[in-house]
């Protein structure tokens, strides 16, 4: 069988993204292991596959996989890479796109500047939801090493503990991201945003993410950092991060709405592949 | 301008190719470091570049870039894959290729078995070649960290030595590695390869590069590995290296002649670009 996919990264979190709408596909576990091996393969973060909604009401449905055939529950980056494929291909035409995910349905909007907004969802606070092992507090003290870390706990649908730093450049967050990441007050770990907040509307944030250390841009880390930010007041309700891949902006109402995320998506090039 | 490229590797060192002999290529350093990039380009391990040859007795010439846009002198795995690119796309139809290179001309050829033989020119055994600071011996002492190693020096246009092991997959590669390929004896570095000599006939080698760490499958080690094993009579003329990435076989006549490699190349993908 020959494959066509389209390459594309939102802020270096890179995915290979093929259109199971207007070509049949199939893939194995062991298949999108070999096209995700960047040696041996195409190589990518996670693969998308975008397919027909299973609803009316929606125009798609897609879903992203790791390298090892493990299905992803939800992905900023690569949400926002699906609009824009589906724009480009020309598989839509209007601005605002629903589309069915794993865990729940998304509404994305692609701008007039190109960049792509997403509903990301309501945050959510209770450590059950973390699977975090702690009474419901506003900071939590977590020790990692030899230092003792202030910490606010979010779940965006995946648990993130944000903790401030003065300088986020130099700061050693290989070391504490990778002890704070297997906590053992987290039952199923957790993501680690070490933030410096340098003014009302601007974060520089690096995220160590659980299974992956640090990445370039991990959107929910971007939303949790945002939100805990919102919720002291540090910050207004536009919060621009600036991560290692580039820049995202989240707005947050600082109740109980939705988080609403917005960044590029970036074609990288098209090709195809004998699978 | 939309590039046209064929993704290709040898025993997991993986290309970009690029054929220049019927479209129009130039590419600047920062282009080609932006296509090697795993997350925002392309990614590969070199761009390797087929160009008409510049004298009437050759077929083509070929140049090889690293991600920095270095150009590099001359590859073994490379050769192979460009073996196969020019015959794939029907550039050629002999079995027998002459190709220019930064170094030398080089004669590949495609065997019935698809497997390619290259002629990797004849080892030189002066330490002047390696820019090594001893005088000639066949074996070397060097002492790196806490040990004490036994080495061959073989130049096969670029510097290795080869050392013993009696496990290669247990071998702390990374360690004595790292130390040996910066060893002050040496003025430009050296790369290293860990042999364990399995039978006459088989080695089991893992090579650690200067500038790259340790790699999937290197070519020129692999020959210099042969030579020192067939120049001992440790194995006879012919030997199967067995690499992380795949096996390579080794030819050489014991005595002042070239050292023939054969294995194989492997097409990944096609693809375009708009650079």
């Amino acid at each position: 069988m020959l494959l066509k996919f389209t390459k594309m990264h939102g802020l270096g979190n890179d995915f290979i993204v093929v259109d199971a709408v207007s070509q049949r596909v199939r893939l194995t576990n062991q298949q999108i292991a070999q096209l995700g091996d960047r040696h041996f393969g195409i190589g990518c973060d996670q693969l998308l596959i975008v397919e027909a909604p299973t609803r009316p009401e929606m125009d798609f449905k897609y879903r992203i996989f790791n390298g090892d055939g493990s299905e992803v529950e939800h992905c900023g980056n690569g949400a926002r890479c699906f609009a824009k494929f589906v724009r480009d291909q020309r598989l839509i035409h209007r601005d605002t796109i629903h589309v069915e995910t794993k865990s729940r349905d998304l509404t994305l909007h692609i701008r007039d500047d190109g960049q792509i907004r997403v509903d990301m969802g309501a945050p959510s606070f209770e450590p059950t939801e973390l699977k975090f092992d702690r009474d419901k507090a506003d900071v939590y003290s977590l020790k990692a090493g030899d230092r003792h870390f202030k910490v606010s706990a979010v779940s965006m649908g995946n648990p993130h503990i944000v903790t401030r730093v003065s300088q986020a450049e130099r700061y050693p967050v290989e070391k504490y991201g990778r002890l704070l990441t297997k906590h053992r007050a987290f039952a199923e770990g957790v993501n680690v945003s070490f933030a410096e907040f340098v003014d009302r509307n601007t974060v520089r944030l690096r995220v160590y993410e659980r299974g992956a250390g640090e990445t370039l841009a991990c959107g929910t880390g971007a939303c949790a950092t945002a939100v805990t930010a919102i919720r002291n007041d540090w910050c207004d309700t536009k919060v621009n991060l600036l991560l290692k891949g580039g820049t995202l902006e989240v707005e947050w109402d600082g109740q109980d709405g939705s988080v609403f995320m917005t960044g590029p998506a970036t074609t990288v090039f098209s090709g195809q592949i004998r699978i």
